[in-house]
């Protein structure tokens, strides 16, 4: 373990020319001002929103590997069509990776700062696919005694975009909801939630093992994107729930349409007058991923009282504001190895997660397959 | 010209087996209450709104003339697939026509019902194509002395709803806003009122004839969603004016989804930093038609700030409430001849609302073809 005063950063890099160039840099650390202080990262999730910075929309099946063992360097082709979106982080050496937990080394002269020392700590303070990271002492939280960095490196995103989705269910008057890629990390603690909280949820899932997942950790209401049953069976647990929301992670195709879809059959199941324009409950999809790249196909029949937008988290925690978003938080500290507890099928280091083999499996985004990278680890 | 005792009634029945049959009904006129008038209705617009009812989803090359001149019956067949979304109306004979204008003909005892004798009057009471309709004093709308009931007879739908795409513009945060299918009755009383209160307004057209129709009422913003240059003309489009909100009557195919490409571009130009979920400027698209009724395709390449959703100028009356409706209806009276004049192609009675080669013509919902049916003509 080297002393601190360097250490190496993972960096995503979109060249003009269309090559993606991912690469270990090795950059002195920051001394600590007055409030920060200096953490080494022992634990950074790959969660589907760093791919997006990561990876971006490059061809991975392109990808090479040249470099060293110590400093790999993996390159790959970004399509001609995707590179006009880009235009604003080309030929800019970007450092990755949202949340991440570790061990306050170095402290600033604050007591604020020195109270840190020697604590484990979580942050999403960005660029924690590094050995080291500077951050301000408001940026950190400090994690209860006896939770390692591993069990606190994911306690933002997952955790508070699942709670965002009851928090805006609750918000936009909804009572139930229905969630896609349903067996995901994010899908599980939803469900824990849900049955915790005593709120109707609609797991949609795309295959058997997926649901059988679900069913274990006790899922009243799952339904198989695959089956040929799948419109009946989505209808009949709307019915059952009274769910008009959804938070749909996979993007393309017909699935969010087929929800509103539904929700409509559902809504005018009860209805007692035609209206022409359909029924008049509202109907919701908000998009949060893209795990289907492809278009997304709506194919309206679904009446006029629906909504379909983007769904992120930072956004929503804005819109709520401070208090409500510590709320959040502290019951995510709370129940941080309960409700919230994330599971890794790999932990790597830097050097690892630029092997061509991982970069296969986590860039697939298949559920069951959730990466830590602990950048000093060995 | 009867006396008013019975009349005839335009009536849409979807029968349980698939067919669709529109007739003449002859029904005795109710006597009216002490708060009603008796109304001869003597002109009531074929909106598109309409059509939803009259014609839904029938297939009108399979349309079919029969009955009497004086009562003709035309039959058509609907598609199986869409016989679903029909449930809540089958077997149900519908009168239709949403708005309309006419003579009060005979009061109730009220004073305000008796003050009406005699004058012209408008009203969305719905069940316009018809001779005779019995309304309640508060569904009409006295015209102004020397308005005809032809004048006043869209006066709701059409004015109404291009005053609530500017108003939900405003109440929603955006200063500018684009419209598709722009060259339409509707979409020139948009240009009217947008000039007169100084807002930008980008107008999407399928044509040059359409195009041309615009320039010459003063329209600054036209583009042509036929033109190779398309994508790029509507970009600078925005850039120009700042629209971030579109109202959409087209609804099939990628329209939707070039208007928010080309907002996000447009968002982006202006961007100092990059951010990897894209520009974090909203971006709206209010769907409130669907004149290509193919599925609606979306490939995301426009961030996560966005939204889609029906749109439907009756549940946005009710969400701005009576005082801000009457505002606007005050409006439309004090425009009527100008900003709000509507003009039609054809004026028609009953009978021949029912001639094929009329309904030919009207189901096409083409840009320049507007009727207005006068139940009394003759």
């Amino acid at each position: 373990m080297s002393d601190g005063k360097t250490g190496l950063q993972l960096r995503s890099l979109l060249k003009k020319s269309g090559e993606l160039e991912l690469s270990l840099a090795n950059i002195p650390t920051p001394e600590p001002g007055p409030d920060e202080v200096v953490v080494r990262v022992e634990g950074a999730p790959i969660n589907p929103s760093d791919l997006g910075l990561l990876i971006g929309p490059a061809d991975m099946s392109s990808a090479k590997a040249s470099g060293t063992k110590e400093s790999p360097v993996v390159t790959a082709k970004v399509p001609e069509a995707a590179m006009k979106a880009m235009a604003a982080r080309l030929d800019e050496s970007m450092p990755v990776g949202n949340e991440g937990a570790g061990v306050v080394i170095k402290t600033g002269s604050s007591d604020a700062a020195k109270a840190l020392m020697g604590k484990t700590v979580a942050t999403i303070g960005g660029a924690m696919y590094a050995q080291y990271r500077c951050l301000k002492v408001n940026e950190c939280l400090p994690l209860p005694d006896g939770t390692t960095a591993a069990e606190g490196a994911s306690c933002f995103v997952n955790p508070l975009t699942a709670l965002g989705m009851t928090e805006t269910m609750r918000r936009e008057g909804h009572k139930a909801l229905v969630h896609t890629a349903a067996a995901s990390n994010l899908g599980q603690m939803l469900n824990k939630i849900c049955l915790k909280d005593g709120i109707g949820l609609v797991n949609i899932v795309r295959s058997k093992e997926q649901a059988d997942i679900l069913h274990k950790i006790g899922a009243k209401h799952v339904v198989d994107s695959t089956a040929p049953t799948f419109m009946d069976d989505l209808t009949n647990a709307l019915v059952e729930t009274g769910a008009t929301i959804a938070f749909d992670a996979i993007g393309g195709g017909k699935l969010a349409g087929q929800i509103l879809t539904c929700m409509e059959i559902a809504a005018n199941k009860t209805a007692k007058v035609y209206s022409r324009y359909g029924s008049s409950v509202h109907k919701q999809v908000y998009v949060y991923g893209s795990l289907d790249p492809r278009p997304m196909e709506l194919n309206r029949a679904f009446g006029m009282a629906w909504g379909i937008g983007g769904w992120l988290l930072l956004p929503f925690l804005m819109k709520i504001g401070q208090a409500d978003g510590a709320k959040l938080r502290a019951r995510v500290i709370a129940e941080l190895k309960t409700t919230f507890a994330s599971h890794y099928t790999q932990v790597v280091s830097l050097q690892e997660a630029l092997q061509l083999s991982n970069i296969a499996i986590y860039g697939k985004r298949a559920t069951g397959e959730k990466f830590l990278i602990n950048p000093n680890k060995g």
